[in-house]
């Protein structure tokens, strides 16, 4: 395994515009980018923090992943993105070890980058994303 | 606002054994110190990833914050960490537009920062610290 960073956070929110207002104006962070991800039904908005971005999520449909995860769970925190190489091998080598994929394929997320999920039951709890900027 | 970066991710886990080792063996991140910290009821393992921090909590007392998190939203991301310079100043700041603080002044944390939180009701649902190295 070759993580180098932290790629992002991604957040739940359940209003994107006040939500970027409070990171902008409270914590003087920077929008850079607010893009629409048909595919997982959000709109993100990204933040950059030294080397690790903030992206923010708004569901775009009341039947969306976000939305489901806000019902059950309230606005916060959603899944910790890691910057991997070779993202392919990267799967293949923690699913030899037990951990349950979403994504046994990266497919294409925000930013153009290749990406790929773990289950959250394999992983402590926490939803785990793995991302390879080609 | 001066934010320069993350400073670490805390992670609520009911089993920091079980936990480093699932860090250290599928994720290939070293457990480099672990700590307890009395006051917060709290045995930590730390990683360094990039230039955030991971540190995974597990909770030393039934009444422990980390235990009533996770009794009430499972294990998973519990809080995000920003480093700041002049803390007090940022938590004048911050109060000043509204934002309600669990610290009101900066307390001692882990790996010997000064350390202060924000309240998630104010804060889009994200438990928010403030850290600064003397």
């Amino acid at each position: 395994m070759e993580i180098s960073h932290i790629e992002h956070i991604g957040i739940a929110v359940a209003d994107l515009e006040k939500a970027i207002e409070f990171y902008e104006n409270v914590l003087g962070l920077k929008c850079y980018r607010i893009e629409e991800v048909e595919d997982q039904k959000v709109k993100t908005a990204f933040f950059q923090v030294g080397q690790t971005k903030i992206e923010l999520l708004e569901s775009t449909a009341p039947d969306g992943p976000i939305a489901k995860y806000i019902e059950k769970k309230g606005e916060g925190m959603h899944h910790l993105a890691f910057s991997v190489r070779n993202i392919e091998k990267q799967l293949e080598e923690v699913s030899s070890k037990g951990v349950q994929l979403i994504d046994s394929k990266p497919r294409k997320g925000a930013e153009g980058l290749d990406i790929a999920f773990l289950h959250p039951k394999s992983t402590k709890g926490v939803l785990v994303e793995f991302c390879e900027k080609r």
